[in-house]
């Protein structure tokens, strides 16, 4: 069973570059989209408690088995803990068999934002000059450079809440080629731009971004609103446009699409990209990639970790699957030796 | 985040030596048996395939967190593989942080075990002298020291339509100070019994036990039977006396149970211990665990292992979970060093 640390993630997307990396994930997810019907399609399976919630995301292509183990805890960076963290395990379906073992903090942060820009690929305007970004927590370079690495767009208008941590990602975007202006609200932020994300932290049903202040054209992926009782946009801004989701039925509890009536139309990205579903319909429509994350992504994410770093320094071997020479005779490996004589 | 590998349980079991922990699992068993209703009581999640399924078991007592992943495929011995792998993650409520990371297809082989022996404490007559055990694959020498840690007993009989793992059995048992008679066939293992541990492997509605064979006050583990389509007992076995069960959706699903009707009565193992059903009715009765195995056993386990190897060298660190030093900036752990100038 091969392991991937912290430490190994770190070198490996410092050492090839996170761009590179979310490119090569928007890549293997739309691989993994176009085959979307093939994959078991489960809720995620969520313990709740006050304060935070922890859950398990498991799905299977039939051929390899994945979960994630992540957590969301609001009020943990307040104690000097992250909001999320995570891991996951890949297996084998044929023997049941755990393959791979990886951190998944920094890697679905790599994977939310490479789900960001498959949906940009497929709805953004091509000519997109603009990226405006609401909301400049720990998500917020990571979004940066998936919409490069799909547009090329540079020029960045960033607005948070928080001055300082505006300050913090222009200050880790710019010696990365970015144009980043840090902007005073979030209407003169979208004021030009072509392309916006919306991916705050607080936990309430909120309003980071309003219809009026959105240009014909747009494309939207509103990232933050997540889980239950969680939004971002402006009612108007779900209501009027099309809307585009991960897998509908966790989108309804978890998305923007909480604001709508349960039986709301959405399309499912994955149709748009088989062909199934209209994408962006003309130049003036704005369209709205409602994420919340799923399964799906996570698999994506480990498979293409698995296989990148497969016979690289960034890959070791771990033991946590006992192999008795016989494997009906598991007492044989614990069995207290004969007594001598 | 702790970690025990395989190596180091291997070691901690045998230098402990595995009867001195199922002795220790059941005592922490039944503390966590008394607080059952305190415990989230989710179904397990299963993924299955046409040759087997894997499955993840969560639960949480509100302060801790854990889940085991395991795997059933009847096939894999006959390729090399074991039937049964698994590993399990305790985590913190409060964070939602991971703590402890083990290895469990040996401690899941010692906490079932260690659910017959708190069973037997509970439901088996004091004065038991003869154990027959019916199939003596992986769990058999496991079931005989549970046994033998509650009640004394060293009397086996031993009975497999395999005379090669009878006798691998009896040969792991022997130096142990066990009485081993390997037995022709059920009936003759069970003529003098006084508990009778029925754990074969085939996948199937089998009898491998009938109702003319067991003497009265006898006490019955019957551990195989534990997945859709998998019985080991007589129809009349569990018709005509009382079913102890660990959480009753999930063993009317998986246990002997299945051959009864879905409302049909039941106790549950717990409620025995905390004194809100009545245990064993005289000297005469028949009693039946119908163990399929549930999350709060595996909570129990790695709670029991993660202290026990607390300091000490059968525990070593894990780089699993990522600490930046600003948990706002996780891009800072991976972002391109700027250039000098």
């Amino acid at each position: 069973m091969r392991f991937v640390s912290v430490k190994n993630m770190t070198a490996w997307v410092r050492e090839t570059g996170p761009e590179k990396i979310i490119a090569g994930l928007v890549d293997a997810m739309e691989v993994d989209f176009r085959r979307w019907e093939r994959f078991e399609r489960e809720p995620r399976v969520a313990s709740h408690s006050p304060i935070g919630v922890i859950e398990l995301m498991p799905t299977s292509d039939g051929e390899l088995y994945a979960f994630k183990y992540v957590n969301g805890h609001p009020a943990n960076p307040s104690r000097g803990f992250q909001t999320v963290t995570a891991f996951g395990v890949l297996a084998d379906v044929m023997t049941g068999y755990p393959l791979f073992l990886s951190e998944m903090t920094l890697l679905t942060a790599l994977r939310t934002a490479a789900a960001s820009g498959l949906a940009a690929r497929w709805l953004a305007r091509a000519d997109s000059r603009v990226h405006a970004m609401i909301g400049a927590g720990s998500q917020a370079e990571f979004q940066a450079l998936a919409i490069r690495s799909q547009l090329g767009v540079t020029d960045l208008r960033l607005y948070d809440t928080d001055d300082a941590a505006a300050e913090t990602t222009a200050r880790n975007l710019r010696p990365l080629g970015f144009d980043v202006t840090v902007a005073r609200s979030a209407a003169t932020a979208s004021a030009d731009a072509d392309i916006i994300t919306t991916c705050t932290a607080d936990k309430a049903n909120a309003v980071v971004l309003r219809a009026g202040e959105v240009r014909p054209g747009t494309h939207i992926n509103a990232i933050g609103g997540d889980c239950p009782g969680k939004t971002e946009l402006d009612l108007a801004l779900v209501h009027d446009n099309r809307l585009f989701v991960e897998h509908t039925p966790q989108t309804r509890i978890e998305g923007e699409l909480q604001q709508l009536p349960t039986d709301w139309p959405v399309t499912e990205l994955w149709s748009v990209i088989t062909g199934q579903s209209a994408g962006r319909m003309g130049t003036e429509e704005i369209t709205v990639f409602d994420s919340v994350g799923f399964a799906i992504e996570g698999f994506t994410a480990l498979r293409y970790t698995r296989d990148a770093t497969a016979n690289t320094r960034y890959s070791e071997s771990i033991d946590l699957i006992a192999e008795p020479e016989d494997p009906k005779d598991l007492f044989g490996m614990v069995g207290a030796p004969v007594p001598v004589g």
